[in-house]
């Protein structure tokens, strides 16, 4: 077979390197005689797996003593309901930075806690669609924290300000995290989903400032709770103990691979790879402006939708998988997190300049 | 390596061959290329996982139709605060059943949402643990729905009877799912937590009556609100994708062993060679009644604790894992959930006789 290379959106390619150690090491971890994901979470040698993953990911992120570390249950969206009962205390407003649908999708979730004041901040510049300037956007004095989607996976859109306040700063960095350097010091929470740039579904990594706890809703539900979270150490109930061992096995890789310089590095040269292209070419279009392109997702239009279809399935038989646009934009996405090497944008560009000269 | 046997409470032993087709094709699923945890959770592929292990379930459980199978974040934690958001609407008092340890953890969590009104069963019979007969509970005349733990794994006690009542019962059959048949149709919600019975740790079954959707409180985080997992087929937001398909693995092989009938006779085997032989020495003791011990979950202590730490080493040496009884009861426990296999249990058994020789 062809070698694949996935560019799905999430769940996304793990580093190949890591899903082969699984795999070897998937009925018989550590000599222990049992996969890893059958031991309990309260064992010795789990816990050396948790110890390690914090361990390792503070080094990535530089995270300061004085933030939390916590691996969750339920997705990006169980924190978009999360933050707001965990933050709020008393208060009433909080404003939500929107720059496209998960923005919008954690303000829906946030109306039931809250008044979200909304935020609009993309604007247009060439005819390209960008972010204004975070001096320019309206936030409301009265706000108990600031909630923006740093990278909208959708549009392709990338926020590189951090609001201007004083408040907390609330990040959903499901489609970001570990991408580049970040400096932990300027956010309240950060929370992200694992599935794109951490590990597989079903794990939720949330790093807390230490003077943000303790304002729970006394209708959250317990295992939401960042204070009873920290003081279980991201046990009060059973963890996705398999999906936490990846995260950690990704973090070793990320290590390994120069950090997050190393990947800011990768990054950037391989969405350079495609965004380059693309801008020379007629037949395939981004309309994203220069300043907010997504390092992760890069959203494309060929110039004749019709010919989408005869794109995807050419691709397709290539090993170049995953590659429709979502639905609310249509055309094609491709998502190129961490794990997707330079070879495999390479194979995307070349396969995009036959099919132009095929097609054009 | 001596073949290893692992008697965790959960995350527990999966089955073999169901963890030897995950490793033969974690990095190659299906002949995709790919890992089935790197691919869309909407892609065809997928949902030919997600339909084939709702059928499966359907046909395990026999389903009524107008009962919803869900798959959801959260653990059964989620579920004790899920459950009275969920259904309480406008009323303020559920009966919980009380014969243990997760009994009262759900109603920890029932508080913040109702008034719950606890129902004490725990008795005792010539010296033993005993749970009254379901007549005798006190349920309320004017509770929204009974909630009720039929196992409890700390004292491994079982509830054989059903709440004695016209309102919905909700079961957290976390410890107890799939290990015989069960009359779905007698139950409003039950609800599982994956990592005893059904797969690995992170993702948590739901069934739920069609009439009882609908009356979620406005403040229920929208990922735990049933309508709208039934209406979104428990994609909501991205799912546990791996779990799911481990689980839906396990589906399979609960089918190919003789479906419910055929575990029960295995479990039941397996528990009285253990409770058997437990009654026949006086160097072992269970202090359960009969009517009432667990299938899944057989605590038993040494007539002298002191020799705990050298039994559990031995153990171990002998491939007998995780034997230790939790910390509020002290002594041994061995979880013999459907994957532990009879010849595990034998194991068990003959080191058992063997240590009691030696040390009585």
């Amino acid at each position: 077979m062809e070698k694949v290379f996935n560019f799905s959106a999430g769940p996304a390619m793990l580093p190949h390197d890591v899903l082969a150690k699984a795999q070897a090491e998937l009925t018989n971890w550590n000599d222990n005689g049992t996969s890893v994901m059958e031991i309990s979470h309260r064992s010795k040698e789990f816990l050396s797996v948790v110890a390690d993953a914090e361990k390792n990911l503070r080094e990535l992120l530089s995270i300061p003593d004085n933030y939390h570390v916590l691996f969750c249950h339920g997705g990006a969206r169980a924190q978009f309901a999360a933050v707001p009962m965990n933050l709020l205390g008393s208060a009433t407003i909080a404003d939500y930075v929107d720059a496209g649908y998960w923005a919008q999708s954690a303000i829906t979730e946030a109306k039931k806690y809250c008044t979200p004041n909304t935020v609009s901040v993309i604007t247009e510049i060439d005819g390209l669609k960008a972010v204004l300037p975070a001096k320019d956007w309206n936030l409301s004095a009265d706000a108990e924290y600031v909630h923006f989607c740093p990278n909208e996976t959708i549009d392709g859109i990338e926020i590189r300000d951090l609001p201007v306040t004083d408040k907390p700063i609330v990040a959903d960095m499901s489609s970001t995290i570990l991408s580049r350097p970040i400096n932990v010091s300027e956010y309240g929470v950060i929370y992200a989903g694992a599935q794109k740039n951490i590990g597989p579904a079903g794990i939720t990594l949330v790093i807390v400032r230490d003077d943000l706890l303790g304002k729970a809703k006394e209708y959250l539900p317990e295992f939401l709770n960042y204070k009873t979270l920290v003081e279980k150490e991201s046990m009060f109930n059973t963890p996705p103990t398999f999906a936490w061992y990846l995260a950690g096995e990704v973090f070793k890789w990320v290590l390994e691979k120069g950090g997050l310089e190393g990947m800011r590095e990768h990054n950037e040269h391989k969405a350079s790879l495609l965004y380059d292209y693309i801008d020379s070419s007629s037949f395939y279009s981004n309309g994203v402006h220069p300043n907010n392109r997504s390092l992760m997702n890069v959203p494309f239009l060929l110039a004749n939708p019709e010919l989408d279809a005869l794109f995807l399935e050419q691709a397709k038989a290539k090993g170049l998988h995953s590659l429709k646009g979502h639905r609310a934009v249509g055309g094609m996405r491709a998502s190129i997190y961490n794990a997707m090497p330079l070879e495999g944008v390479q194979a995307l560009v070349d396969f995009m300049k036959v099919f132009e000269k095929e097609n054009a």
